[in-house]
């Protein structure tokens, strides 16, 4: 399948949308975009399972990173594209084959931007993290990731989303003692021990801190609770599973330490944990960016892949054309304009 | 396989529980007790699937029923049975064979006992109550229950348990409103609103009412808790199941409207029920049982079949030879000393 990159950032979204990408079989696509980069002289252009990276040489001083996934969630009736009242509709449109359709365009048409320019295609964001393309290419070619600045294509409705907020999850759990529930008295009932958890959770004040001029609010909730053996049986154990979001200005390790301090007297199993990402919009490159592409950046609240190039030293922004509030929904629909003055900044953007 | 009456109650211990049967296999042991019973002139004999029923005719002013069930929880390793140092071993010795060893001597020896008697030889009281023989007699045979006051040979350790406390279990609902965890603030946790209903759990005070002559111990407790959607969802419902044990002075009728009393604002969804029983100790057969069984009565805090002769206004009580804490158990056995007392005691009150 051959892209050509000679279409406006709208018809080639459709294009894209139209070569089907579930997570794990994003082969087609990988190899239809690869092919399409190859024929671009000014990149170099990197395969890596079904991750591609190109990028130019010019030797600038300044390096930015353009990178987006290609895969979808499972297809739900909703292929191929079709366009309706200016809107593009179909799998993956939104969540963000517009953005890589982006990509793409800037990739054929910058042939000489300001600042040195990375361009990354990924698979699996859709999946368990550990199968993650940008994850995988941090692990075997970091030195492709570099940069001063990135850009995740994601969904935002057109609007700069700076950093992320981290992700930890834990197990709370408090401990009793069984007995017959009809001589409850000779056991401790683990359930209404975990009602401290609770407490805990109903009086926590959640910060507001302010990272790199963004506002960020954390939050501390449970996202599950389990407790009981029979229904004739005191419980001995019952387990309050928690979600902390914490603002980029703590590490995981720090929300861990605040986690365990938190819920001091329990025991305290962290299952999962990802840390934040700065949103660095003090960066040169970052602020040009802010200007170029206008209106008022917000704080990323939800974890996005911009995280793992944090963890590369490289602070990172989401910005893309899609709709977050429709991304995996089977109307998903993307308006053709936002794809077109998010294709048009970000090339004013590069070339200045 | 005949049953021989005129072995003592610790020999035809060993004869019932060597004759296996684990609830829903009880048929050939109920052949083999009503074949025994139907050799005795001064008995009418009825049977309805494994349940057999022997009642004198001797036109007392009183009758007293006597109860058991015959069934056994699966066999452990532990048949035949076998005598080891006065303890005799064996599945079903404790609960209940032992009493129903009692019962079947004292149909053969009572020919002319004080009130009129009636046997009850039950099946399916191990497994699901709805199974339960005394439950299906109770339906279609009442008038075969019918009596002034009630003994259920269960194993108490040779103490008189009176009565029993009813049972009931309800979900206790807790709702909210669904978000995603990284913006918690847009919804509403019912896992922390839950946390209401464990607050009114553990400022409950229950309480210990004394009735006709026996003090119960009531109590509340969450049996179980469950909640949540997945590990970024705000949970927008939380379920709670309790299980309120209640004293006899209530009736499940009382037991719920006090418990949608206490959960007021919450939705309460009983979802099994079981009354308690009175004691019945002021009944003038009950009185001369507990004088010619000696020591101190206390109230039964389990719920037991007693409160399906209650439910048929019926008083009852609950004692036995085995040993309560050993049913149910590999190793579970019963003194054969035990056994001969409480035959002994008990001929004596109904010859009395």
């Amino acid at each position: 399948m051959d892209l050509d990159l000679s279409l406006a950032a709208p018809g080639l979204t459709a294009r894209l949308v139209d070569i089907e990408s579930v997570s794990g079989s994003e082969g087609p696509l990988a190899d239809a975009i690869e092919g399409a980069l190859r024929r671009l002289p000014h990149l170099d252009v990197y395969r890596d399972g079904n991750a591609v990276v190109a990028r130019t040489r010019l030797g600038r001083a300044r390096r930015v990173v353009l990178a987006g996934h290609i895969d979808t969630v499972p297809v739900a009736g909703n292929l191929p594209s079709r366009v309706q009242d200016g809107l593009l509709y179909g799998c993956g449109g939104s969540d963000m084959k517009a953005g890589v359709a982006v990509q793409l365009r800037l990739a054929a048409l910058a042939a000489e931007p300001g600042p040195d320019v990375t361009y990354v295609f990924y698979d699996c964001e859709e999946v368990e993290a550990e199968r993650n393309g940008l994850l995988r290419l941090s692990r075997v070619r970091p030195e492709l990731l570099a940069g001063d600045f990135a850009v995740l294509l994601e969904p935002t409705g057109g609007v700069v989303e700076g950093g992320c907020q981290g992700t930890m999850r834990a197990e709370i759990r408090a401990t009793g003692k069984r007995a017959h529930s009809a001589r409850s008295w000779l056991g401790v009932n683990a359930i209404h021990e975990a009602g401290r958890i609770l407490d805990v959770l109903r009086r926590y004040r959640a910060r507001e801190p302010e990272v790199d001029g963004l506002t960020y609010h954390e939050g501390l909730n449970a996202v599950g609770i389990s407790g009981g053996v029979a229904g004739n049986v005191i419980p001995d154990e019952c387990v309050v599973t928690v979600n902390f979001r914490f603002a980029p200005d703590r590490s995981a390790a720090d929300a861990e330490a605040h986690l365990r301090e938190v819920f001091a007297g329990f025991e305290v199993a962290v299952t999962d944990a990802a840390g934040g990402a700065r949103p660095g919009l003090t960066d040169r490159a970052a602020a040009s960016f802010l200007t170029a592409m206008g209106g008022t950046p917000r704080a990323k609240l939800g974890w996005t892949d911009v995280a793992r190039f944090d963890a590369l030293g490289v602070p990172a922004v989401n910005y893309g054309p899609g709709d977050p509030q429709l991304a995996h929904r089977a109307d998903e629909h993307v308006p053709l304009a936002a794809i077109t003055r998010c294709e048009e900044r970000m090339l004013a953007w590069l070339s200045g």
